[in-house]
């Protein structure tokens, strides 16, 4: 649990979309929610839309003021999809996650209304902007949306910093996926293989082309694992059985 | 726009994820929706929380039965937010965002039931498994925010692409290599593969237990070209004339 990070709503006028929230946040293992002036809360909607996260919404601390709100925060970061015309220091959501574990103190996530967003008396009060990447001909993120993604940023930031190396390999090794097999056993497979290829009459030995080079460069992408091989000698020993018929 | 990307919506019951879904992937770029079976579409939830991007909603395309929403699609990735007990090569939204945007072909994103997720026969035609990480207490993503995440890093890696300098940009999009067998070239492989294991008396149709599913798992991970596959049909082929012997 990240229980530093303050996730701070400021006028959000859809109930729904504060239990959408407060469901995007738990997933991530945020949980310090502040609202301040929501137009309705609490909400039966909030609550529906919460699903299971209703705990955040009943620990959620209520400002009329957005000053209020921030008063013990170290840094404050202020997320918003336009564009802003005003020169602002402004962060990608990976860097605002990773600055914002990096520090020991309480950070605010700030997020804005559904129709405006934050005003710019707001920003004056945020390190930095922080801005969602979207597409140009359509930025109209959800406010849970934008929470949603600035939280899975956090969490998988906080994830990667207690990662080893493992974890920045591309594919990652999920521990019940089974060790590829030796290179004993996969040349004992392929040997078995040839053999039966030709048993089968699909390989000629006297003009065997690149047809195994093929199948080794298939096989080997696939990583079998021992129980693969078995199940696939199987097959090759029931088309050889044929063969001596 | 990624129009190449398709996201698959199976079995979602609550229209408002549906409109949710094709908001969030509007402020992405993204416009290629499918729908597997929604319980309730069109409709005017939907189109309410779509809040602007309706045109995707008009534009989805509805199958009545998962296999035909694939077809013509090259890989296809399958997010999870559930651990899951059986072997799979698991990827991060990140590395699924830069395997899907490295292909010039069709990419399938299919994502689950709101209550269940995707069925294990689902996932069968999957080549990876998207686990978007959460807080091992709370997993109970939205389907939509889920649908936002994904989309976001899709967006994120495609202007990370665009930004890296032209010469690594064409080896992400190589066109000499070879790009996956369609679904459909694959679904034709597996029914030629499962009619030569019956002909070669290797499955037993009364009682094939878990023999498809085990070579499905292994020819999906290995990502099968056209021509790896007129070679392993060509052997097929072989085998079965044995049996007319």
């Amino acid at each position: 649990m990240q229980s530093h990070i303050q996730i701070i709503l400021v006028g959000i006028t859809h109930p729904g979309n504060i239990g959408a929230a407060a469901r995007a946040m738990k997933t991530m293992g945020l949980s310090q929610l502040r609202l301040v002036q929501p137009k309705y809360f609490p909400s039966a909607e909030a609550t529906a839309r919460a699903s299971g996260a209703d705990d955040l919404l009943i620990n959620a601390q209520v400002f009329d003021n957005f000053e209020d709100s921030l008063q013990d925060c170290h840094l404050i970061l202020g997320v918003s999809a336009r564009q802003r015309t005003i020169a602002w220091p402004v962060l990608t959501p990976r860097a605002a996650a990773e600055k914002a574990l990096a520090l020991p103190g309480k950070v605010a996530v700030v997020f804005g209304r559904e129709q405006s967003g934050l005003t710019n008396q707001e920003l004056d009060h945020c390190h930095y902007l922080v801005q969602i990447p979207t597409h140009p001909t359509f930025r109209s993120l959800n406010v849970a949306s934008a929470v949603q993604i600035l939280a899975y940023e956090l969490h998988s930031q906080s994830e990667a910093l207690k990662a080893t190396d493992d974890e920045h390999y591309l594919i990652k090794n999920n521990p019940s996926l089974p060790q590829p097999a030796s290179a004993l056993a996969m040349a004992q497979f392929y040997e078995h293989l040839e053999q039966t290829l030709i048993d089968i009459a699909f390989l000629d030995p006297q003009n065997p082309r690149q047809l195994m080079r093929h199948l080794h460069r298939l096989f080997n992408r696939v990583q079998l694992t021992d129980s693969e091989i078995n199940i696939l000698r199987g097959i090759l020993t029931a088309a050889q059985r044929l063969t001596d018929n």
